[in-house]
């Protein structure tokens, strides 16, 4: 079942910029007539509408008998491509000025540039993907981390929808059942036995809730889970970002170099993100930790899940007692790590006795490193780790990571709760099917059985043009 | 004839970044043994190294039995490859995870990354592409518009290589004569015809000087006609200058990204590149046009082309001329506009008695602008144009552009003189024999027929990753 989009589209599939190759992506039904007409063969006569699907060819793209490249064409089939029309990739030399009168050639030849996400939104449209499965294609493309792209790649591939597909087609066998009963209303007649649907309702409230409280993991998962560095202005919080950073940016600098600004305080540890938020430095008399900056510094606190307080050793002294009033009380429910910076510079023995006195105050996994020698810091990478202490999550697992699937299944966790409600007040058919429509109406949101095009506007409008 | 290289390697092709789709290229002898051991068709059993040459499949590609990417794999076998090697091309998301993990996985499985151009140098070792065609992918990539891209593109494919082997042959026939004369030194024979031979180094001389006096012209259109826009602080420079970059970089700003700062100042007209060099404004008191910063300005005014004099039409008066005193002595030989700007806001009549005794001074074109309100601005462009002056180039035209070229045959240049003069002054063969092959030498230089490994890490060390 294609849908006959009357337009034909195209942009360039790859990274913005200057390299090797780029793809430029032609889809629609006029994808290989289009590009006949721009396109010479090497091999004469060669036409892209009688070439074999998921073959090359080589040869000219030429724009009024000047050559403007030698391309590579690959040749795709309806419904046998990414967005199910017909469909020419042409690997081009990635110049930018190739790259733009490529586009513009196609253009003149009645191609039409595609919108952000269109060819995903056209592989939706033709049944090739799910609306869950298209989503998961734009996490796959940002996920920078083992367990964001674990989850993605899940999700593409459709083990959760395939779950909720099984949950909504349970439920229509029963609301049939229960319409059913109501055509024949005269008559009394109940066609859904009623404990079996309790039974159902119960088991997908458990599933249904599952998924729900998995988001927030994911969200932890997908987004990083965030961590605030606090501490004296001194006492080594860049240092340690800084090293943090680059250990995790040198293997990728060269690779991701265009997503610096948006990953800039992003580490991945061990496959695990880490969202780390900038604070300003506390100041160390008194006073001015009462100034607007701190307060900002709490806000920051408020958002994390994870606190790192670093400490400079050589300056650590009873005052520090002033400082820890403010903070503990905020970090209730979060994991405080205290990190205890410079301690090439100390003696242990006379710290020892000063920290006795401040561990009465403050409850919290106590690290030693040297930030600047990067002395130990893997100690606090694995304070990191246990402190998230995510569970192993592997690639069949379903764990929820976007906000529009956790509140389509929030409200149909709603629609459960008030069935199996009306299920043990023995309401009548009409009301039951009432809620179970309605958990299936945000079932079938997340999926795309049913969508409004303001959705889909929403979700591809977040994709790269190009996908 | 393909070299045996025992090592395959990988590179990412595209763009760095993120994006729709990226590829990664792997070339060499195991190009498709490694790929097979780490990619899972969805039609099973389908090995990549039975699999058809340009032709491509989908699957998977595993690490540790966990799906990375679902990905398009194209084959490709040697000798029809770009490399002349196997290849096989990876397309796969463009997440930089995604790309990071396959060339991790590529690696783990004894690929080994690709250096800078080693896909390009590996292409010249086979015999795919001469040194200078292979030069000239670089060109091409690096090309932002018409006019350098037509020049690339004709010497990738060939036209200058075909017209220096041509050469090199003629000068082969003669050589070998003159050579074969010593051998029958004893016998006094002349096979090759002496005044043949002064006719051809004629013609040769003719073509070669053609080519070396054609540098200047493709080193302005590779590199940018430099163009330097002098005037008083507030005339208007930046205005109009931002106003032509604006112009010319919106449609391509989605596209080229990365190079942003490189060409920052490049503005390409009608497919002529003007390079524009930032110059300090020169101030309105005769006192400081004595300071070292307007010194600068006369420094950047030598190495320009063109020269954009800015007059605020609104502030001009006589005062102008001691600014001319100092500005027109150093314009001679190169093209001098004066552009009146702020022309909305002057009488057009009182304008024309100031400019009558201005421009007994002065000799130049004048146009009369508004860079803020945009009024007239393409009278600028056409200046522009005109100053440029460059003729019209096809693609089958031979213009050096590259300065490796231009040093090489202005070598060859003066051996060519150095047999006319030998040829002249009847010199024996032995003499002539030697400056035959010294222009022989830089020909073959050029085309790679002879390279050292030095020259071979200074061309390919230029080329981006992945090319």
């Amino acid at each position: 079942m294609i849908m006959m989009n009357q337009e034909t589209i195209c942009a360039i599939a790859t990274p913005a910029g200057v390299g090797g190759v780029a793809i430029i992506r032609v889809s629609g039904p006029d994808a290989h007539a289009i590009c006949d007409s721009i396109y010479f063969p090497a091999k004469k006569g060669n036409l892209l509408v009688y070439q074999a699907p998921y073959s090359m060819s080589f040869g000219q793209i030429r724009s009024e008998n000047e050559i403007l490249d030698e391309v590579l064409i690959s040749v795709f089939k309806s419904p046998n491509s990414f967005t199910g029309e017909d469909t020419v990739e042409i690997n081009c030399h990635a110049s930018s000025f190739i790259q733009k009168e490529i586009l513009k050639l196609l253009i003149a030849n009645a191609c039409r540039l595609a919108t952000a996400g269109e060819f995903t939104q056209r592989a939706f449209m033709n049944g090739k993907l799910d609306l869950s499965q298209a989503e998961a294609v734009a996490d796959l493309i940002a996920s920078s981390s083992s367990a964001s792209h674990r989850l993605a790649m899940s999700q593409m591939r459709g083990g959760f929808s395939t779950e909720l597909k099984k949950l909504r087609e349970q439920l229509l066998n029963f609301v049939s059942m229960i319409e059913l009963e109501l055509d024949f209303s005269e008559e009394d007649v109940e066609f859904a036995d009623r404990s079996q649907l309790l039974a159902l309702a119960h088991a997908m409230r458990l599933v249904i809730a599952n998924l729900v409280s998995s988001f927030s993991l994911g969200n932890a998962i997908k987004n990083g889970i965030p961590v605030v560095i606090v501490g004296e202005t001194n006492a080594g919080k860049s240092t340690l970002l800084n090293h943090l950073l680059k250990e995790d940016k040198a293997i990728v600098s060269d690779i991701h170099g265009t997503t610096r600004d948006v990953i800039e305080d992003v580490v991945n540890i061990k496959g695990i993100s880490f969202r780390f938020i900038d604070t300003a430095g506390i100041r160390d008399t008194v006073d001015e930790i009462e100034t607007m900056g701190i307060e900002r510094t709490f806000q920051q606190i408020k958002k994390a899940a994870i606190i790192i307080w670093m400490i400079d050793a050589t300056q650590f002294s009873e005052k520090i007692e002033s400082v820890a009033d403010k903070i503990v009380p905020i970090t209730d429910g979060k994991k405080l790590i205290i990190a205890f910076n410079k301690i090439d510079k100390i003696n242990m023995e006379e710290q020892a006795v000063l920290e006795e006195e401040f561990l009465s105050y403050v409850k919290a996994t106590r690290i030693y490193l040297s930030a600047k020698y990067k002395t130990n810091t893997a100690s606090l990478e694995k304070a990191l780790l246990q402190a998230a202490d995510l569970p192993e999550i592997n690639q069949n697992e379903v764990v929820i990571t976007n906000m529009r699937h956790y509140e389509a299944l929030s409200k149909s966790l709603l629609a459960i709760d008030r069935l199996i409600e009306g299920l043990n007040a023995n309401i009548s058919g009409d009301f039951l099917s009432q809620d179970i429509r309605e958990c299936m109406h945000h079932l079938e949101e997340i999926t795309g059985q049913i969508s409004t095009d303001e959705v889909l506007a929403n979700i591809f409008g977040k994709f790269c043009i190009g996908k």
